[in-house]
């Protein structure tokens, strides 16, 4: 049976049943994909607190009920624990494996956080003719840890991690523009131009992702990004915690051109 | 001492002083004024939760530690139990009197939520020519009860409540981009035009706030309300809830042109 693209309870389905294991970019078109983190409920009020206080690095999209893997808003009927191809389990914040689902881990006391994710404005920056320079180059994204602290909540905190697209200064400004109008989906860019200014060292050695081109005349222009609250859930050392891997998403029943302010 | 009303802090100061026991309104203009609801912290998770599910009416600020009485984020040094001018004390859900201050109400398990308030909003629309009825009419905004229901979190569920401000066609399709700027104050208007549409029997009878005048070729427009969040907490029936007085708002450090999204 060949897989309907383009209908994320059919990208979902075929996810659940096995039939697709691999990284979620192009699946869906228009509809929002989704940054995972499930805590233990012990933690969820101060990562929440977290992410209330951080929204640019953490645009929460939803919230799960303590022990339900559902996302009743985004994806209703929907089951987190088997409708992702692929996901990280660390223990005390250490990677301890990945895995094609965690229905055995799941516990009555886990919460699930779907977090925005920058495919959205991706799209909408390519459909503003301006181009993704890793999608050209079929890498991933290139990110770093900054010098720009997230407010701490509880137990959570640490460096916002940022992730960075070049362009010509023409471009970097319409860019601007055109992410501005996707607030939950990180928005704006937090920096363009200088690295060091930001704590970066080296533009060319990523923390996480893979370097990419700047050519002559671009400046790189950096987002707030959804790497930000794995990596301050991770340095609390929870003794449970379980997010996607990387690329490989939540599909959302919720359309991109929603998320748009104006 | 005449009072600085520029300046945020001096504005605080006066009030923790009793030398302001009036209204907000027109206080420490262009910064971002707040609504406060103080919950038990075994309730915080909800309450937060169900903010975050309904951002429109329930913009948060800022949620403060459990037991802290400062906004560390939005008002550093400022103390919520003292700085505001009166505040409404909520028993089991009722309203148990007003107060001009909570110091000796104040516990160890108390949680501040700041929520977001139109103010912000409202000086943008008059910045950009646009009138504001209830302030020319010098009473207070007009607030209902709609059928739109909010999405529940844990004990917190209930009917959104918005503000209306009428407007000829032309008028209210620049106030919704004016607004649109504005996501973490409400944002876009969620209806235009039939009350009836949105469940509102009257317009002339306005759940909270006063009545105002809608002129013949006017229609009203209506944005999500900050006293949404107010009414689900009551709902819930919570051993105590603190609120602001209506009108008497919190006035933060964080300025109103900051919170524009572009």
């Amino acid at each position: 049976m060949e897989l309907d693209r383009r209908d994320p309870s059919a990208v979902r389905a075929a996810i659940r049943a096995g039939r697709w294991k691999g990284a979620t970019a192009g699946l869906a078109p228009g509809r929002v994909q989704a940054n995972l983190v499930v805590l233990p409920a012990s933690l969820a009020y101060d990562f929440l607190r977290f992410c209330v206080a951080n929204p640019k690095p953490c645009p929460l999209i939803e919230v799960t009920e303590a022990g339900s893997p559902e996302p009743a808003l985004s994806a209703p009927g929907a089951d987190l624990r088997t409708d992702l191809p692929r996901f990280r389990v660390f223990r005390e914040g250490a990677l301890d494996g990945e895995v094609e689902d965690v229905a055995e881990l799941w516990r009555d006391d886990l919460v699930a956080f779907l977090i925005g994710c920058s495919f959205t404005f991706e799209r909408a920056l390519m459909a503003a003719g301006l181009p993704v320079r890793h999608i050209e180059e079929q890498v991933n994204v290139p990110m770093y840890r900054t010098s720009i602290g997230c407010s701490p909540a509880g137990a959570f905190s640490g460096p916002m991690v940022v992730s960075m697209r070049p362009y010509e200064p023409a471009q970097a400004l319409r860019a601007a523009q055109v992410t501005s109008r996707f607030p939950t989906v990180h928005g704006a860019p937090v920096h363009l131009g200088d690295p060091a200014a930001i704590g970066i060292a080296d533009l060319d050695s990523p923390d996480y992702g893979d370097r990419v081109t700047v050519r002559s005349g671009e400046v790189p222009v950096f987002w707030a990004c959804g790497v930000t609250p794995q990596a301050a859930a991770a340095a609390a050392r929870p003794e449970l915690m379980i997010t996607h891997a990387p690329g490989h998403m939540f599909v959302t029943d919720l359309r991109d051109d929603e998320q748009a302010i104006l």
